[in-house]
């Protein structure tokens, strides 16, 4: 009788797990198949700054997105956990608000002079829903052109009632089944800096656009003229612009990136790097858009905790003191570099892209999935989890990245020798899955 | 020069709230408005068990509905706090999972052996949204059935786009504003208890819903036909059967209250007292209505950070081992006969609703809301924070219902003596305006 071989606890948690939770985790982005299936340690026991421990006691230097974004200032930070704790231990939620809610708005207005005012979620996809629900109440109209990925819900997956528009938008495979058929034209994507695009679909949908809605940059930064005709275009149809900072925010400067880059938007929308880790959103915006939140009903019990705007608050007090977009920056540009540098020297055909404080690799070969899989587990074997994103955090040291690169300068020769050998070779070094990328259905 | 008279801390913390947040806070019951405008203590400092201590330092023993019922155990309950800070301190967000996430959807399918399959999410409003994509889904159905209050969703609120059906379901006035019309025939109000209504909407949309959301109780019990009849239409229609157990979970009997009153559900929701105030949310189902979660994109990061299991792990703990139920049964019972004793020793007319686990009272009284308002006001006086709604919870005890009625027995006679004299009379009395009730906008 043959038996399967033994699973280790993490990976026997995750089988188990993929039976008990439809697509195994709550995150896409945080499935093991999106790294290296069978292979990936899936579960954390501690994390600190950019190390952690799963649960089999593995202790890692991590230089993946770090929370899928969300820790900027690193895991567990001191500031953010006292706190975090301070709050917890004197009561983080009863029938009276949180007076940190209102000086956490306070704050963005304050760094956000064009907006005006607020309101708080917890997630970033119920967010964005809170930003299109006012931009649709405030215009009387139910239409969306945007650009980029902005989340799960009906609104945006609409776009691909009628087949798959979002490939393009960070994104590939989102089916959007479940969501109302009527839903199919109101939402219409345009690709980033095809000002072009935008300019087509608003003459398509002449006054039934409530809003424009767009991540500020993801890979490439706006041309000014992509800028300035998205004001002007949103001025002239009466169309509100939504700015989803939920990825950009804070990590180019300290506030949203379209500060930086120009933007005037109607909306803005931050979530994930605001907390650190604990679950917080802010929706701020104009006062005459924003009025519309009081004309329709936008509500949620847990909306109300205590924990989330203190977080956010220690977050953005940290944050005014030292420079983290200039230390992602650095760690970013040393990270890119070195992985550069090193495949150059190898004579592997590398490609690093989207931005220091975003930055994401591929090699440009037919197996890129299959080598990027197999870099990630060599990276493994030398206690250092990886993949082909990483997004740097304040925690991140220069010598972090001399040991990262150190490790990569030995992976890369390895995977050099199997470059010319082909699909079969690389699979075999690799003896595990290939990884996975977009949406697809786990068996 | 007239100057108006000088605010307190609270008065003017929320006077700028309602100038920087559209509607003042983050949830409409937690409105100061909704209790007793401009005397309700409406910012917390600290809370315990069932007191708090508001931002001006004045403390109170709470009688409303703690945390608008997410506070079941009571505020800043000992053993789910330990095991939050616990988490916290060990790093609550990271790149990997938290076991503790397959733990808690393990522990309530044990705990609801009907289910198979959860998901987990942050606030119950984007949870009831889950499970309404994973019915819709699943059975390739776009509409939906629904009796009771559930969230200021599009899916929910699209009922009120022709017109206000909404009002008798727990909050009037709801305002559908920004909800794409497109939906307007897409949500179905029935009543509570009236399978009649159900089955004239199973009749008009024939082979249209997807599924039936409802309450399994609120103020009534449902009747053993009511419970029958809606599995009937379920099985018959290929309907799938949603019950929202986020403010009845956990109240009534360890678990969803579906398992006590006979409902078998194809899918239930839960937050609120799941997390005892710390934001998590569950969507268990069976299996073959949760399978459709693989192939429809609900995915968020905050959704993984690793409080939200932890703390309801805690809460279950807990819960497993002393009896809630019967504790919160017996002081809402000891409140309402109490209230009603002093009452009717008066000769008030006061009519108390509900059940004791979620009490409601009002006068018989054409004034009633400024009565409500009075008794609020004078109950302040007495260091006790209260209104016509009151969630009794684990950590109030018998001589807190003592304390609550000897205050109850000085403020009512002084209600009695206002209740011949007509409106003016009364509003004199209180002296500041008679609180809302539902949607409103706010100046």
């Amino acid at each position: 009788m043959l038996t399967s071989p033994e699973l280790s606890p993490a990976q026997a948690l995750y089988k188990k797990a993929k039976r008990l939770i439809p697509g195994g985790t709550q995150l896409l982005s945080k499935r093991p198949e999106m790294f290296a299936p069978e292979r990936w340690p899936s579960y954390v026991k501690k994390a600190k700054g950019c190390r952690l421990t799963d649960i089999e006691g593995h202790e890692y230097l991590d230089f993946t997105t770090m929370g899928i974004g969300a820790c900027l200032l690193g895991y567990n930070d001191p500031d953010v956990t006292e706190a975090v704790v301070k709050r917890v231990e004197s009561g983080s939620m009863c029938t009276l608000n949180y007076p940190e809610e209102v000086d956490l708005i306070e704050r963005l207005l304050e760094l956000h002079p064009w907006a005006s005012m607020g309101r708080l979620a917890r997630t970033g996809g119920e967010a964005m829903t809170v930003a299109v629900r006012i931009a649709r109440a405030a215009t009387g109209r139910d239409e969306v052109a945007f650009c980029g990925y902005h989340g799960w819900h009906d609104w945006y997956l609409a776009s691909n009632l009628k087949g798959e528009k979002l490939s393009e938008h960070l994104l590939p495979g989102l089916d959007p089944k479940g969501v109302p058929s009527c839903l199919a034209e109101t939402a219409w994507p345009f690709e980033f800096n095809q000002i072009d695009q935008l300019e087509s679909i608003v003459k398509r949908r002449a006054g039934k656009l409530a809003a424009v809605v767009m991540e500020p940059m993801r890979s490439a930064k706006p041309t000014a003229e992509f800028v300035q005709k998205i004001r002007e275009i949103c001025d002239r149809e009466g169309i509100l612009l939504v700015i989803d900072e939920i990825t950009a925010g804070w990590r180019f400067n300290f506030g949203g990136s379209h500060l930086a880059l120009g933007y005037e938007p109607d909306i803005t929308v931050f979530a994930k790097a605001l907390g650190n880790g604990h679950p917080i959103a802010a929706i701020i915006g104009r006062s005459r858009s924003m009025q519309a939140a009081q004309e329709t009903f936008i509500s949620s019990t847990y909306w109300t905790e205590g924990v989330g705007p203190v977080a956010a608050l220690a977050v953005l007090d940290k944050m005014k003191v030292i420079d983290v977009p200039a230390h992602v920056n650095t760690i970013g540009a040393l990270l890119g570099d070195g992985l550069s540098r090193i495949a150059k020297q190898e004579g592997i055909p590398l490609h690093i892209g989207g931005c220091p404080a975003l930055l994401h690799w591929a090699f440009d070969h037919p197996e890129n999935l299959a080598l990027q899989t197999l870099f990630t587990v060599e990276m493994l074997k030398r206690d250092i989890l990886t993949s082909a994103s990483i997004y740097p955090c304040w925690a991140h040291s220069p010598q972090d990245v001399e040991r990262y690169l150190d490790a990569a300068a030995i992976v890369l020769p390895k995977l050099a020798d199997l470059l010319g050998q082909g699909k079969a070779a690389i699979e075999r070094e690799l003896g595990s899955p290939v990884r996975h990328t977009g949406f697809s259905r786990l068996n």
